[in-house]
């Protein structure tokens, strides 16, 4: 028994029948702007300037259990990163959801991970006004990604605070705008499988944490949450935690964060759509606290899980 | 009569015959692992984590009147690079030069932009070690591209030192793999445009100069020549620039260079392949000097452009 069989159980019971679908979009589904294609087939053109550019905004919600969640928040935060690019959606926000979910649905997957992408195109931004250029659209359904999985959450899974790599500062790419460049979270990874960790966490190497590759990070100090402000992804599922605390009674607080507070706190939490809300419990090495998921850890992550059935920032998809 | 005649009429005529040609290849031929393609045929999968996360390196020699120019001075940097990012070319060094030579041989162009890129492939780096990753090849032949063309070489570019974006630390994403996470130039070129500039030149947020969008910045100071050393690309055409100073017998050298020295300078050259040895003659507004590309700027022009035939450091090719 662990307090994860609570969403584990019924994941697995959908994961089994997904797994016996002959539907070809059961693996995965995308839309390049034609027809809807099986994901393995989908491409992008090499000319692509979000692939020779990687000039590109993108965003991923999920789908639990068969619903939506919080797609307005992930369609907000993707409005604003491609207005902060001068990148413009070549379709309204009305035919973006409602192709997100007619894919989720066609795919029948009921556990997806959900990924949205507007690129440049195939005029290089210098040669051309930003309004000169056809922007393009991709959308990919997949069966849900976790980034720390169901045995590590049992568990609590193990970072590394990253000495060699600090994260792009947002005076060069503005993090709050999602983006792959992921030059110095790749570093991180490399070093984190380097020193035997399974996650990197990167500091802004002016004495503050910033968030981990594709996670923002939470640590719980004395019954308050904190995550830092300034550097980061202002992620959905960081605001799902702070709701959930609120929620619980908790005090929280979105701050500058010193390094060193990584090593004082009494729970850490690594935060993403892939995958939720995953306990650390091994930093550096070494245990965090008795190296156990501690108790607010696991009532938050309950509430993240039940607030998946919420009919305020859920919708249901209607399978065929 | 321009002092860029020298190149450019020879140029036109090439460019001429090749658009009379019927070779389907003639507006570029690209490599993605199969046969050859036209390159507006060429695409790259959805998933492939150069996409997904710009995990790749990449390289662009160039041809000029059939020649390939430093080819090796790129294989050693592709190579270097992909090593600093544990990725390992599916093709030998020996492949790769030979299927470069082929493919420009093939489309019949006569002063080409050629780009190599390994990408991670299609796993995750995250969930797989960097052995376990089959990385990917892709290569690409198009006709020459200009950063700066014809008519602003005549008269010199026009650059703006950018004041809002800061280039990506060396500590974050090492600028001497060459890469496509072109985040920090985005932001700069829409920045110049802004600003009525035709390019931008980024600082490394510490006072000094760094590079501008896919290219070395260097300036002329009183016969002296200075690039700057740290936080850049180690330019092939910035090497050559060089080997043209100590050809002329001035003195050079690639050191820290204060942002201020570039309102100092006498000239001032934007170097890269794509379009070789461009001067600038207007920064942030206003003339440099006397507003004319300036004489060590010819002569090293022309230094550069004939290096272009020295048997030493070109292979001819062989077209059918």
């Amino acid at each position: 028994m662990s307090y994860t069989d609570y969403i584990f159980e019924g994941y697995h019971a959908r994961v089994a029948e997904l797994q016996k679908s002959d539907n070809p979009f059961a693996t995965g589904i995308a839309w390049t702007g034609g027809d809807y294609v099986p994901l393995h087939q989908a491409t992008v053109p090499l000319l692509d300037n979000g692939f020779l550019k990687s000039d590109l905004s993108y965003d991923v919600p999920a789908v639990w259990d068969g619903r939506f969640f919080r797609l307005e928040d992930h369609l907000d935060r993707f409005e604003t990163g491609m207005s902060k690019l001068k990148l413009t959606s070549p379709i309204s926000r009305e035919e973006l959801r409602s192709r997100l979910v007619e894919m989720v649905a066609m795919s029948g997957i009921r556990d997806a991970y959900v990924m949205m992408i507007c690129t440049r195109g195939l005029r290089y931004l210098r040669a051309y006004a930003p309004e000169e250029c056809q922007n393009l659209m991709y959308l990919m359904v997949m069966p849900y990604l976790w980034v720390s999985g169901e045995e590590t959450q049992k568990t609590g899974a193990s970072i590394a605070i990253v000495r060699d790599t600090v994260r792009v500062p947002t005076g060069s790419i503005d993090p709050t705008v999602k983006n792959l460049q992921w030059g110095d979270f790749t570093r991180g990874i490399l070093e984190a499988r380097e020193r035997g960790a399974q996650y990197p966490v990167l500091t802004d190497g002016n004495g503050l944490l910033t968030e981990g590759s594709g996670f923002n990070i939470v640590l719980i100090k004395d019954g308050k949450l904190v995550s830092p402000k300034r550097g980061v992804l202002e992620g959905v599922t960081r605001k799902s935690v702070m709701v959930a605390a609120e929620k619980l009674g908790l005090d929280w607080e979105i701050c500058d964060v010193p390094v060193s507070a990584a090593y004082e706190a009494d729970e850490v939490m690594m935060v993403t759509t892939a995958g939720g809300v995953m306990p650390v419990t091994v930093l550096d090495g070494k245990p965090i606290g008795d190296g156990q998921v501690g108790p607010l850890s696991k009532a938050i992550w309950k509430e993240y899980w039940d607030a998946h059935y919420d009919p305020a920032v859920t919708i249901p998809i209607n399978y065929r």
